[in-house]
């Protein structure tokens, strides 16, 4: 177990969210690579009203921030790769192999987030909306198009730059997690055994677990009937 | 003048795009930090058409590409980090410097870069579509909210983290010119006092004139009238 209140090392996350959320949430990635690290940490809940002061950790209102001594930073990206520095199992040392690492973060966040999130408001957050519907077939093309664009490139490697699991696969897969209200993973085989190879790792079992933990531990109150909403 | 055909470092560049795109295409980031960092570099033109071999190099089909010696990786976060870590000139080299400016590389290419995008598409590539027509107040009310986060945390500083520009605000800045066809960031005056410093810069005015001095030495000849299109 590697959530230890007294851990020098922490993070942010929610107390709770909506069921669509759970296991998705960003928080899970800094979980994820923490435990792959084998750091501990300590996480501090908020609500899903954030005080205004946390605007002065994280401008865009986000979860997860990240504590570590004087080092206090924010984005999954930079907690994922500072995270990995302290820990070669995530990170090569080589020049080469570092950055190889560090550009699929880049490429996980810029060049298939958008297009996976993007499918993801419009099924669940705009769902109704008029012009939702109208555009959903091309936003769901656009989104397949990136799958194809990564599963293209993995072919039958293991991992994205071969047989060693780093910090871009990590972020990949948290974005392959964004489409699981849709079949467009499905669509390629090996993306979906990449996903299932990357979710069995023990550190991502205990990461989910943690945070799935939390919610259960925070579900609200069902209001009586006749309460105020 | 640092574009050089026998330099080490190697990115590729568009031969040529519309007018739309012209000083908006990603190599500008990687020309930029060359710049900053005093380092020359050639570059490889490709033709819109790219060969498919091309996704060996670079799976999503965008440029740029950057070859340094035995470093080979594509995602403008990437290469201006790689390019930041030979000078601290644009990445500080102590731990909560250093990682508050590679946070900023990703907070621009994922908390702002997708909603900025979002709406440059809707206005030029799906314009006109029923509905990019319907989604446009909501988009430009969402990028809008992203540059207020922005705004808000930028406040009187010179640059996002105080008195020293850093790849941080190197990514930012071409974001915010991602809107340049709209009035949104004109909104913001700490905003466009910001672009304007970074534009100001020597670094980025050598960058955006050898872009756009090769489109203008690679401009299409027009076609004579009856030729096909």
């Amino acid at each position: 177990m590697s959530v230890d209140p007294n851990a020098t090392i922490e993070i942010t996350a929610f107390r709770w969210v909506p069921e669509f959320a759970q296991g998705l949430v960003r928080d899970l990635r800094a979980r994820w690579a923490l435990e792959e690290a084998g750091l501990d940490y300590r996480v501090r809940l908020l609500d899903q009203q954030r005080p205004p002061e946390y605007l002065l950790e994280q401008p865009f209102d986000q979860v997860p921030c990240l504590k570590d001594g004087e080092v206090r930073i924010f984005e999954t990206g930079a907690i994922v790769q500072y995270i990995g520095e302290q820990s070669e199992a995530l990170l090569p040392r080589d020049p080469q192999g570092r950055f190889r690492a560090i550009q699929w973060t880049y490429a996980a966040l810029n060049s298939v987030e958008p297009a996976v999130v993007n499918l993801l408001l419009i099924d669940i957050f705009y769902k109704g909306e008029e012009w939702a519907t109208l555009r959903r077939p091309g936003a769901a093309d656009f989104a397949r198009g990136k799958l194809q664009r990564v599963s293209d490139w993995l072919g039958d490697r293991q991992w994205l730059e071969g047989d060693r699991f780093t910090i871009g696969d990590l972020l990949m897969t948290t974005e392959l997690r964004f489409l699981r209200h849709t079949d467009l993973v499905g669509q390629f085989p090996n993306l979906v055994a990449f996903q299932q190879r990357a979710e069995a790792r023990p550190a991502f079992q205990r990461a989910l677990a943690d945070q799935l933990a939390v919610y259960a531990a925070n579900q609200p109150q069902p209001q009586p009937e006749g309460a105020e909403a």
